[in-house]
């Protein structure tokens, strides 16, 4: 929690004689998540495919996140950022396999880097907690209205971010002070990327587009409160059922989205909704259409220092209702999920969540045309930050 | 040979005042294993999916394990161990795949680490060989009675492991001193975990349970002896033929196992035994069905130093007689392998390994209802050590 | 551009009292290929499998290349070489996966290392291009004559290489200078391999045999060039689709080349030539079966500094005519390719290539046997070196 995942504020550096060694450049860190979900659980066809596949039936101990991260300036102009997964899955018969989240080369505009130009495969600029990063979030997954857009919170293209370096270093310190900043994607930041997220191939001709503004504000009492608006628009080509009867594949993808975080000093509060319209299966006429779609999150959290330790409470509660674009036939889902958890964190290398979720889930293709599922359960993670 | 997979042993630290560098608490080493088997042999058609794909026709030049080890001690109580191998296959046309095989977090519950919690990915404490690394074990491949309940010997789970301080630096030097010790995995081992093997999902909802309890003796004369008893039990899901006409997939899967090791100073043996119950593929009936299975494994070998190098010719002897649940159709196994064999190491980077086998493999599914094989041929190994 | 993908020449140590730390034996450094080539396209038919999957229709933003290289002197007798890259492709939904180029380890056969052995998967020292690094290459893809034999230019097997001290200095050289060397695999290579091509299961019970003759002669100007020949022979089996009538799999595959390099001081040629036979779809018979084939390609080019720059302006032109064995059906070809381009590097991290291709391309299988394409285009590749 105490690291970040941008380049350094730039500072003038004398000259040395000797010429950086390979581990001065690139520097490893990382963080694992292995998780249970099978606890207290009321409904065992309660599930989320996109926050955790061993929620539910059949589910066990389970590594959700396995990070490495190879990153660091290069040179005075360049900085790479390199995060493998290593809990990622090409099928059930070959889980943990190493693939990139991130891959993404910092090219400074500017001696002092307020201006970047980011190329590769990186963060889009979309929602704040979908910046920020699973490191330092307090629920266990992110909330379905505001990461479906932009599943893996990732894809590949090329980025512009603006930021003045005395924003950069407050985006830092909200970082590695612990109270769970974004990282610093820039006050302003502007994309085009292919679209079909993070590690999937292009299937069209265009790019999508998307820009996004975003502030810390700081009061006079130290309390930051950040605010932020973003968009993005674009066309997706879904995955179908062959029963699904739908002619085309590709669909219409845009969204707008606004952000409110009060930092827990010691109270915090954070909100995002977001509107737009995209592919979403119909199972009265077993087909995907267009759809409008909305949904958003609320959270409150607490934070407390004993000793080494950090512990925050937090609840939240989300609700989205719309297709999820990047599931076969652009699936349909009307989510009413309310959390009621708190993190331990120990020093800065262990973190223990423990989450009582009451979950509300109606989630429906071809193969499942009426699906609606409540049920409670405890989850619990233990997080290794090395 | 000389490296140790388990955290050291807890000394007392002074307070230094700065930080520790990254390279200074992860440090990466691992090994290679590039094999060919085509030389002698009689009958192409003996084979073992299990030990090494290249063994029999169509078999070449193959890696059989390409291992980066990334291991610290990230705190004072925080050890980390991820190892990727480089030599998994997806498919026959994606071979050479990043995999994970350890990916654990260690928590000492102590000062003096005497008690761990394991969290991740990791071994299962069952059988000596199973712990036993890789880099440092004689045979090409482990015996298939001992090494067939736990297929790639980890699981995914948490695991507690207790032993003394003094015990813990003898299991340290069995390694370090090139006797082929098994690494540190306690005096006393218990365990919950999936069940399903190494980096494959849970398909039950209930985890395996394990326990082991072993001990080095060291006698007067120096000679080191390690005898050990384990056992698990749990559900195991197998994969079908679709022409198998077993109804159920779920089976029994338990055994116990013992264990005795006499260390090679310089005249060693090494012997394990194992009697469980599991799902066997029976070749009259077509059907996978619960039938117990016994085996074991018995070797000598002789430890020699002359100037850079260490000698050590072996013979070993196995036997097994039962299913490997992790095979198609639970497959069916009789197993009588004699192998007479010897490795070179020149100091610590290079091994050079040669072993006529003489083989006799009866291994029957669905698909090859009436299979035994015999034959004989050399199998030759270079491992390189960085 | 600045870095070289072989042992450093042997140079007598002082023993030293403190062995070395991990990460003065073992380093890690890389680079990556981000690219854009759907600017200025007339013909979105045109696309090239075995260069760049994302030309032509439904093509985005494409990592092309991501390498992390662990590399170094382990011993005195043991390099290492082992380079992921990131950017493989499992499936069109899971991209960006880790898998070996590269995993060898080259054993010195004498104190000055200029004999070697290397095992493990490698490259096959057949053609200049193929062995010169796509860090150094100015064209974005090799040329499909020369590149065809050895897709990914790799293969899993056993290499011998010698070179002189002086010599081994001197490919050093051409790489660490920015010449755009090929690295040094010897003057004199013979290898044994298994011949289906990087990262491929063994399919049959032979393996290829290769050998190359290569030698850069410096004149008294100064000026290098440098002049080679190679051949190969092996049995080859094909992937074949089910409505191809060819009745066998398995083809012969031989070939034998001619190449001829002047480096760029400032300017350079650089030509290569090859013929042999090997089996190619022929759509008149919707059939694979043995053919001759042949074709090459010449370059011109000129380096220029400027400041902290370099300009490197180039044309190339490629022919082939033959079948690709390592695709489907060993799909026949037909190329006729030009392109005009440049490569701007900025200080030793940042490459910026631009190059306008008029390609002209025949390629036909079963599926598409009737397939002549022409078309334009602008490609575009950042290039990250670290």
């Amino acid at each position: 929690n105490l690291t970040i995942a941008q380049s350094s504020v730039n500072e003038p550096k004398k000259e040395t004689l000797s010429p950086k060694k390979w581990f001065e450049k690139i520097s490893l860190r990382g963080y694992a998540q292995v998780r249970y979900n099978r606890l207290l659980e009321t409904n065992e066809k309660v599930k989320c495919e996109q926050c955790d596949r061993s929620w539910g039936e059949n589910g066990g101990f389970f590594i959700r996140r396995g990070r490495l991260i190879f990153s660091g300036d290069i040179s005075d102009r360049l900085y790479i950022y390199i995060q493998p997964d290593f809990a990622s899955s090409v099928s059930n018969s070959f889980q943990h396999s190493f693939q990139i989240r991130d891959a993404y080369f910092d090219l400074a505009l500017d001696a002092k880097k307020e201006s970047r130009l980011r190329i590769g495969q990186s963060k889009v600029p979309y929602g704040f907690e979908n910046m920020q990063s699973s490191q330092n979030r307090l629920a266990l997954d992110r909330a379905d209205p505001t990461n479906s857009p932009v599943s893996n919170e990732r894809d590949l293209g090329i980025f512009f971010y603006w930021a003045k370096a005395e924003i950069r270093k407050r985006f830092a310190y909200l970082v590695s002070s612990g109270l769970k900043g974004s990282g610093d994607y820039g006050v302003f930041a502007f994309g085009l990327y292919n679209g079909q997220n993070a590690n999937k191939t292009e299937q069209n001709n265009q790019p999508h587009v998307v820009s996004r503004i975003t502030y810390p504000f700081k009061l006079k009492s130290g309390q930051i409160i950040e605010t932020g608006i973003q968009a993005y628009t674009g066309k997706f080509v879904i995955e179908k059922n062959t029963k699904n009867k739908a002619t085309e594949s590709s669909f219409i993808d845009r969204r707008v989205a606004a952000t409110l975080v009060v930092y827990p000093q010691p109270f915090g509060f954070q909100a995002e909704y977001n509107v737009g319209e995209g592919p979403e299966f119909n199972p009265n006429t077993t087909t995907t259409e267009v759809k409008s779609l909305n949904g958003g999150y609320a959270q409150v959290m607490y934070r407390k220092k004993i000793n080494e330790n950090h512990i925050t409470p937090f609840i939240k509660y989300q609700y989205y209702n719309g297709g999820k674009k990047h599931e076969i036939d652009a699936r349909r889902y009307i989510v009413k999920d309310l959390e009621i958890g708190a993190e331990w964190q120990l020093k800065d290398y262990f973190e223990l969540t423990a989450i009582y979720t009451i979950s509300d889930r109606t989630f429906e293709d071809v193969a499942l045309p009426d699906n609606h599922q409540k049920g409670n359960l405890l989850r619990l993670q233990a997080q290794f930050n090395f």
